[in-house]
């Protein structure tokens, strides 16, 4: 088996002493590479980005809920972000379209796990979804940590694994498999939140926006700036260029400029490479004709020691 | 001691045969990775990018000259490249600055042995030159092949290692320790090989052009194209969309377009990534936060067994 990314989305961007303490308890994990932690304040959640193959993945993720679990507590945590879990949501990512199989695989097999240790609900989506109201995370996290008793005081909101209430201070939450996404934020020049929101509706593909695009509409930790938070799910489909053109658009229409953007956690370089080799009138090159992805995919990361270790 | 690339370039781009049994010399030389091998027809040379530690790259290195002295004999060898030896140029390049030193040593190390096993010229070259006059590699090949046993001749052009005329059919070699350069190469929708000699005067810093910029006008293998070669020696200093734009500019000057680009070998991201940042508005972003990049830099290669073997 291959390496697969796994991407943790946990409710803490404030405490930097939590943070800390969550990252080293993934360092000092066998077999995995932290490879990125991104935190910010206003969302209040941080994004680690692990690397690895299944077996120590899954070891990494157990002890990483375990921490998290102990360290949040929804009950009093405030962010611009929806969520409804202290782990909020687990997306395992294959670096290579064969590995979507094991990645689904693991999902339902941490799902089961993490149910049983935390007595957690637990929600399988995406690819790793067993039914297709499943697939979609913003309905899994409709109406948040504040709504979620009363959601799933109905059948259709049963978890996948777990309890049929929420874990009092951890909440539920959402455990999948799928692809690479790019979470793209904008910021605009504005202090008018409805801007963001108005922006975020006319670009989002549920609202017959752009391919492959969700979007909201979010405050920032500074009073002067207002963000459509994105993610975009298939970047090959829609590339980034398109994305900021299509938010410089509506928000010209709105007279407000761009200010900046930024990208969290770690973009393919493909989606990067994309505007130099159209500008450049590059042929014959793609992302693998990069210094740093030949050398990844050439020299054989020895990240796995292919021993299973159950850390609890 | 950290990782190194090496990148040879060999009068040779037409013979397959040779150019594999080359790489595969290469490949079964224990802890190197040969990352990249490209070749070109109208040049007639081909560029292998190779990546270690010192000691097993100079191995690898003699293992090249030894298969190349055998196979390539510059009395019969033709082609747009300038160039005086089989093995025409050895650079090694660090892949972080304090690795110079270390390619400065292994150049001269490398020259010694290669000028003594196989009674070949060397120059050492850029910063591995001991007096000025060498450090730029294009007066150490004017006059080319053909030309050299004449130049050899005045006390201004013997060696630094080997005897003092060229090696019957292998020439001399240039070794040298540099920064990454990017081989870049822009061709030209005209059959008027003067318009490319011409926007390659334009352009570079010798005539007064862009900074870090060398080029040559050179012919295509196809009729209807012509070719500014470039070697971008500072690419922080001039990005490669100055560098397209400025040919553009010259070349609609002579009333001809751009008909596409190439690099050569392997250029780093933050080159390429360069013109995404930008236009993006992405600000603290670098190319490191790349997912190949992180995984390149977190993900220790295991490329040197520390082994010290001669292969000769």
């Amino acid at each position: 088996m291959g390496l697969i990314e796994a991407v943790p989305n946990i409710s803490e961007g404030r405490r930097t002493d939590v943070i800390d303490a969550l990252a080293d308890t993934l360092e000092a994990c066998v077999g995995v590479t932290l490879l990125d932690t991104s935190s910010d304040a206003a969302h209040n959640r941080t994004v680690f980005t692990l690397l690895g193959k299944p077996h120590p993945i899954k070891s990494a993720l157990i002890a990483l809920f375990a921490a998290a679990i102990e360290q949040i507590d929804l009950r009093t945590h405030t962010g611009e972000h929806p969520r409804i879990g202290a782990v909020d949501v687990v997306p395992l990512v294959p670096l290579e379209p064969r590995e979507m199989p094991n990645c689904v695989a693991l999902a339902r097999d941490l799902g089961i796990v993490v149910a049983k240790t935390f007595d957690l609900p637990v929600y399988l989506y995406e690819s790793a979804a067993r039914t297709p109201d499943r697939g979609k995370l913003e309905l899994i996290r409709r109406g948040g940590f504040e709504g979620l008793t009363q959601k799933m005081l109905t059948r259709a909101w049963h978890p996948d694994f777990g309890p049929e209430q929420p874990h009092p201070s951890a909440g539920a939450s959402a455990i999948g498999a799928r692809r690479i996404l790019i979470a793209f934020n904008i910021n605009l020049d504005s202090e008018d939140i409805d801007v963001a929101i108005q922006v975020a509706r006319a670009i989002r593909e549920s609202n017959g926006g752009l391919q492959a695009v969700k979007a909201i509409g979010v405050r920032t930790s500074k009073s002067n700036l207002v963000q459509v938070s994105i993610n975009l799910v298939d970047y090959q489909r829609t590339p980034l260029s398109r994305v900021f053109k299509a938010v410089e658009y509506q928000a010209h229409r709105l007279g407000v400029t761009i200010h900046n953007s930024e990208i969290i956690g770690l973009p393919p370089s493909d989606a990067i490479s994309t505007e130099a080799i159209q500008s450049l009138k590059l042929t014959d090159f793609t992302s693998d004709d990069l210094l740093e992805s030949r050398i990844s995919r050439k020299v054989s990361p020895p990240v796995s020691r292919d021993r299973d270790h159950d850390l609890l």
